[in-house]
């Protein structure tokens, strides 16, 4: 028996949430490989990202099942596709602690400690946080906290810029230490990125709630 | 008067195509900056920025009224949503040329010159030609044609990869120019990324003729 429209787009939003706690996980799990120098912790990450990538197909098959079964119209069109497309922005911040977590277990764990810049665990934390309100704001369909997740990007922005000049000087005096020092430069890049894809995750919100696509900071129609 | 939607999804893919055609001219331009070191070819890249941006909201935006309007089936279905995560990825293609850009505008071609890398270049032009089989690919829905896009970014990878420890080796010896070679560096990272991006492009076209998800190297069902 055919399901109700309204039960499939709650399974398909319940998917990308447990999609969306996983990658949420995986930053908490990367920043700990960094400050904790535990490179055994890597493996749960990878580990995670199986179950990321498995998701990933799983969600997209179910929102062209939804689309081509009960072609829907309004609201309904416009939350299966911001679905696939948060879809598509958790499976990206799950590559980027992917890469966090390598860059650590694979060399910067197994060099003598650099001096750590506060900035990493302060931007890894705030990326941990505009994911996590980006993807309430989906649950709750709350344009409010979406909006509040774009003005934290900028804070990120900053940080970032921050750590990759205080690299340059780092490595102009310890050059011996150049590897080390460009990782940390990687991580926060990463790390900026997960930000990226919350303010994405967020203008797909909007989207899904008001109809109104503020991308490129167009102006509202 | 409606119109066919035939007629409707060939217009969108002229559109994803047009906007592919820009993306392309903007890898090229962006070599042509850092080659000839002429940082006035930037603001060229710029302006087709703002063009895609607006073409990104366009494509997507007639994408939704498709499905609304005429609830597609099957390949029509499967097309819509291609040309929409292709839209995506050419965005995101369109951003990575502008970080270079804005690379050598800002940074690189105001440092005294730094021995340059042949690998770049040369990811350029495999980038480069990555999106235009690509696309090729998605116009004539050619598997064959997306595939061999998959074969080419390992050389991609390998090609970063060397810049990378070369990168290293040249800071230890010469400390002083740590931003510029951290500058060159970048720059492979964007150019890897963009043959992530026709990577993604290819697999959509696959999804999309096939209706096979092939990505995390699945196994076909």
């Amino acid at each position: 028996m055919k399901r109700h429209i309204e039960e499939e787009i709650f399974l398909l939003k319940e998917q990308v949430l447990f999609m969306g706690s996983l990658a949420e996980e995986m930053i908490l799990l990367t920043i700990k490989i960094f400050i904790e120098r535990n490179d055994t912790i890597a493996k749960e990450v990878f580990e995670r990202e199986e179950k990321v990538n498995k998701l990933q197909m799983e969600i997209d098959e179910v929102g062209v099942k939804i689309l081509a079964l009960y072609q829907p119209e309004a609201t309904d069109l416009r939350t299966i596709l911001a679905a696939t497309k948060i879809n598509s922005e958790l499976e990206r911040v799950a590559d980027q602690t992917v890469n966090i977590a390598q860059t650590c277990a694979y060399h910067l764990l197994k060099e003598t400690p650099v001096p750590s810049l506060t900035e990493i665990p302060r931007m890894s934390s705030i990326a941990q946080e505009m994911i996590r309100k980006s993807l309430d704001a989906f649950s709750k369909r709350d344009t409010n906290l979406a909006n509040s997740v774009l003005e934290k990007d900028e804070e990120l922005d900053t940080l970032k810029s921050n750590v990759f000049n205080q690299i340059i000087g780092l490595i102009k005096k310890n050059p011996e230490k150049a590897k080390s020092f460009i990782d940390l430069m990687l991580i926060s890049k990463n790390l900026e990125k997960i930000g990226d894809h919350a303010t994405n995750i967020s203008e797909d919100v909007i989207f899904m709630v008001m109809g109104k696509d503020i991308r490129h900071h167009a102006p509202v129609k």
